[in-house]
């Protein structure tokens, strides 16, 4: 294997490991050797990989998200599926593997959007770059729901992306303190399955 | 003044500090020792005032939010005045005190739920606490205003209550990073001045 291909493998092993910790402890909990000691790294060694603990999170934050984005993907393009029923099966999906996880974590850009959302600039624009890519891929299911007939028309789908987006967030901070999913489900119910109808 | 009351003034400071710190950078971010130097209190002096870190974290969001269900319980109870413009008037209050502090910290239990809300069960129990008591808070507005006409009757108060509760977590996360009080105006408008009319 190359030096660059083992550096980027190990780059990604930070990463996997980074959005585990950040999970945990947050980004002000996590500590930068704590990382490296997981990944069986040397010390001191972080900067080779990163410019920063701010770039560091950074990355986490678009290494984290992607696999979302591209689950909802996979969700809406299968053949003959109506994008509501897409959408619904999604949010089970996350749903279940919470439930299968304890209700831990919840999601990784909403606990950094309240812990360092309006403190580290670097943070933040890749909060949004994530929040706005994520709310797009919805935006793009709830748009081809209301050509399905699925959704109501009456309202932008913009709106009512934001409010899904929104609502989500809320309802995974409640199933961390109610440890409960039924936040959640009481959410894709309110909304997906009620008020956005026609 | 008695020793009593001087030490309850002392721990009242060190709660109104201890909430600006945890704001400003979150739980695991905020030193024990930078509260007693902001307060001026002899270094090791903590746990003369509360039990353990996690303990003053419960103290901290109890006394962060009792303010805010006091405001819109005062809002509620001007008389004269319809459930759903006191709702709307207590968001609005909110919103441009928001903008006046730039769009700082959000909600201090949106954060501590992110942040610590499956992790720490003591502090946990005071965020289920806290939820609880200002959604309730809501749900007697909601309840009022289905009762006054302002808002729809198909769904229980309890739906929109909850609906509402964690939308507006979502939006105060979003306005963080958008820099921006648009998502706080939009819930507001969405769900109040439209959705949950009848």
């Amino acid at each position: 294997m190359s030096r660059t291909t083992h550096k980027l493998l190990t780059r990604d092993k930070i990463l996997d490991e980074g959005v585990s910790l950040l999970m945990e402890h947050g980004y002000h909990g996590t500590g930068l050797q704590l990382i490296l000691d997981r990944v069986g790294v040397p010390k001191g060694s972080f900067y080779n990989y990163f410019g920063s603990k701010e770039e560091f999170g950074g990355e986490v934050i678009q290494h984290y998200i992607a696999p979302f984005i591209a689950l909802l993907d996979r969700h809406l393009n299968q053949p003959n599926r109506p994008a509501a029923v897409a959408l619904e099966a999604y949010f089970d999906e996350l749903i279940g593997e919470l439930e299968r996880r304890g209700f831990k974590g919840g999601c990784l850009l909403g606990n950094l959007m309240g812990e360092i959302g309006d403190t580290s600039d670097h943070c933040r624009a890749a909060l949004q770059e994530a929040v706005h890519g994520y709310r797009d891929k919805l935006l793009e299911g709830i748009g081809r729901g209301q050509r399905e007939g699925s959704f109501r028309t009456d309202k932008p789908a913009e709106e009512l992306a934001d409010l899904l987006t929104d609502a989500w967030q809320g309802a995974l901070l409640r199933m961390k303190i109610e440890q409960s999913t039924k936040p959640l489900k009481d959410c894709c119910h309110y909304l997906l399955g009620d008020l956005f109808r026609p």
